[in-house]
């Protein structure tokens, strides 16, 4: 493959001014840069990137660090991220740490050493390294990894009040939901503090079964699930994220439960699959396009060295009607 | 941050000792190696990785270029194949073209500047550069990118005859399949070509309707089954793809076809949302994590320079038995 030698040496110009017409910098004439342009189209040369980012010190690529690929609100998540930053010029390298959970520290490292210009995650601190030494961009999405990291979510506060909303028009007085257990207070954790709050409040029983967050596979949510399916004979209101409530619901009809007659059901995240269900799921949608574009909006700020970052940013959410709650049996979507 | 120049100034030693210590290449004495070793780690000296990236003339990047991340079927490839790259110390760049098709040019020209090592692409053919010009390693899942380029797929013709064989067992006269209409025979499309050869060969009607095989949002697939959601009437058995599948038993539902009593429904792909459906969808598998092993396979060949690439690779497929048939009305899932 030609390199910017034979270029240079076709165009009969220095490898400085080949170099400065690529990279589109400092003046040349018109002359000059036809000359070194016919030689470039003439020889299939290529500027190697490679060399590039190491004069520029950065490697336009950021990273996305995400629980399991597979879980339909890391891939559309990913996949909005990788879009928008597409469209500010740079490249997505992912790390799915399902399998291997020690990645984190691997993935760290790769930001380290100028592998990436910048972290996003998805994944719950768990690593060896001290956060506060990696100098280098890092955003969060709903997890929390200490102060120095932007933290941006969903107004979980007001997802768990439109739940509560719901639950108090339908007349419910015994709700179950299912909450990740958490160490500490992350804002997720928010949505089912807070239906809880008001639905006491209002005089209705609330029961809160505490699972894994950490793990998101098919087969766990389905255990869960099958686990408490008798549960759902005690209460008239069920909330939890979508894929739990799609067992929900699978459990409650084949126990011949009838929903939303005799049981309301509500998820949480808006995925593609609340609609292939019968009645459509009823669920407090997060903002995903949304979410994406604010991580790579910060994350771009910190790239650029800016000082005008929050450490906290909150994105709206929605509410889909589905079937699963009487208010409407048409889906929106 | 400390740089080469820092360490081998404070071990007393030249920049190409430190160089050749950090890779692990070449001769140096046990107590040279602790200086060097104990200056890193008092100045918290790391190896710039772009540095090395050039002096290699390798990233250790490989490209994934899929269509929708979204669908779940790209979203677990893209894990497998991430997860064993990793193994293999090799990362992943990820390109979703969905919103803008020209992007699969942007990406092929990121491989021919040495930002990545090799591409996977799961992409039809939609590119003005000359594939034979691209002098890089290329794999291909399931689409035609010419001779040079490694196409892997699932064995579809034995998917289509597992599907023959079912609805041959369940005495289905009237068959109505989904398929995507392509300009060329790809191996994906055998399936749909050998049901119809086997069911018309027992004297059974086929009737196939081709859609966009480029399109596979969920609004595109709903809108599909919607407006052929009358045709389930004169069918006895429905083969499509397991998100049209998941729309046409909805479909069903709605006007009273019973699944799978007057009507059996059977999948393609074995999708985690089918076990959500009640009664869980019937399903001829895609073994996803042997297609991403066989991919990285084939890549990490090529990366070495290896001739002994086949043009194409087969994985098996298996078969899911759901409730949509009344083979087995229990998921193995």
């Amino acid at each position: 493959m030609a390199n910017i030698r034979d270029v240079a040496l076709m165009a009969g110009v220095g490898i400085g001014t080949v170099s400065r017409i690529m990279n589109g910098s400092g003046y040349t004439s018109e002359e000059t840069r036809q000359k070194v342009m016919d030689a470039v189209n003439t020889l299939g040369y290529r500027p190697n990137e490679l060399a590039r980012n190491l004069l520029q010190n950065r490697s336009r690529i950021v990273g996305v660090m995400v629980p399991d690929l597979t879980h339909p609100f890391f891939s559309a998540l990913t996949k909005y991220i990788e879009t928008e930053l597409y469209r500010r010029g740079y490249r997505c390298l992912i790390c799915d740490v399902d399998q291997t959970p020690m990645r984190v520290d691997d993935f760290l490292e790769l930001l380290q050493r100028n592998v990436m210009d910048g972290l996003i995650t998805c994944v719950d601190r768990m690593t060896e390294k001290d956060m506060e030494d990696i100098q280098r961009p890092i955003v969060s999405i709903d997890r929390d990894w200490g102060e120095n990291v932007p933290n941006i979510h969903s107004d979980h506060i007001k997802g768990g009040e439109m739940v509560a909303d719901i639950f108090m028009k339908e007349g419910c007085r015994k709700i179950l939901q299912f909450a990740p257990r958490e160490n500490q207070t992350i804002p997720l954790l928010m949505r089912h503090q807070v239906l809880e709050r008001i639905m006491k409040n209002q005089g209705a029983e609330v029961k809160t079964i505490y699972i894994d967050g950490t793990k998101m596979s098919k087969d766990y949510v389905k255990k869960i699930a099958s686990k408490y399916a008798h549960c759902l004979f005690e209460a008239d209101g069920v909330f939890a994220s979508d894929m739990l409530a799609a067992y929900c619901m699978k459990y409650a009809g084949q126990q011949g439960i009838a929903v939303p007659e005799r049981l309301k059901i509500v998820g949480y995240d808006g995925l593609f699959f609340g609609d292939f269900l019968e009645p459509p799921l009823t669920t407090v949608c997060q903002d995903i396009p949304k979410l994406a574009f604010q991580c790579v909006e910060v994350m771009m700020k910190l790239i650029q060295g800016g000082t005008s970052v929050e450490s906290e940013y909150q994105v709206d959410v929605f509410l889909e009607k589905g079937g699963t709650t009487t208010g409407c049996y048409h889906s929106k979507k």
